[in-house]
């Protein structure tokens, strides 16, 4: 405990998820004082187009750039 | 706010979930009266094999039709 | 299929949550073509102090204003 | 309902996947006193690269071990 | 691992969601061949303003009955 | 983008929840390289008699100790 989700478009690389699970679990540590041996995380990845917002998806919103 | 997540069986086209996105962003300025730009919609594509139902996992209901 | 998870800040209305149930399920029966009913719906109602955005928690942005 | 979410690092086979949905619906029927055709069960599979605990990422952990 | 989540109406008693931890872990430490001690169950108790099917909001339903 | 959801055990306060906000934006930012307006937080908050693990009900344990 805590068990945190990480819902983020698919891209970042295994060392960018590497880095964020250390600083992530030296946070909760350091904000809600527990064992870093509690904190669990689960990576999400999303493609662009299944991630809408604004009203349109996004997959959509590169062609409009 | 709000955060939509919509979880389907895998298969529908981005079209599709063009389509959603603009009717549920729509649905939500209408019934909640926040505005588009806070709505953020994500679909999570679910594989037969992986969608339990009745006691049974659906990608063996096909072999029983 | 499929199930939508809307989670919002708490406050809505059930006459909201209402409204909101009718608008989605047409919404998704037009442009999934599934029948509406295979929709559910859950609503999550989350506290200013459960909300963070900006590096900043939702209910101490309320004393800045 | 109710609808339960299995996170599980990927690699179950649907042998396993579709005996967990047998079991675990008969568990809900006797624990809970509903009907079988009311329990949904949705398996998401994780990689080892978007899994983290104590603080490092899993797919680091088999290269120590 | 796996981490399991119950979406379920509110009202169920800690006895009951006693019995179905201890049989919901027994059934994947069958079906998944894991220790009992890898297997996390977190319910989630939902009001019944708070959850839709079938294009209407359950509390309602209760009304039409 | 990303969103992420922290499920801990009821009772953090306010100000350790702010200070974990802050902390995780920044995380986010190193790692990702991502703007700080674009990282949302959520917590959810579950009471002990909602929380099971190796095959027991977490407020149940405290009753063993």
């Amino acid at each position: 405990m805590p068990f945190i989700t990480v819902k983020v478009l698919e891209g970042k690389t295994p060392e960018q998820k590497r880095d964020l699970v250390k600083r992530m679990t030296a946070a909760v540590k350091e904000s809600f004082d527990v064992d870093e041996n509690k904190v669990f995380i689960f990576f999400e990845n999303m493609k662009k187009e299944d991630y809408g917002k604004h009203g349109e998806l996004y997959s959509y919103m590169d062609d409009k750039k």
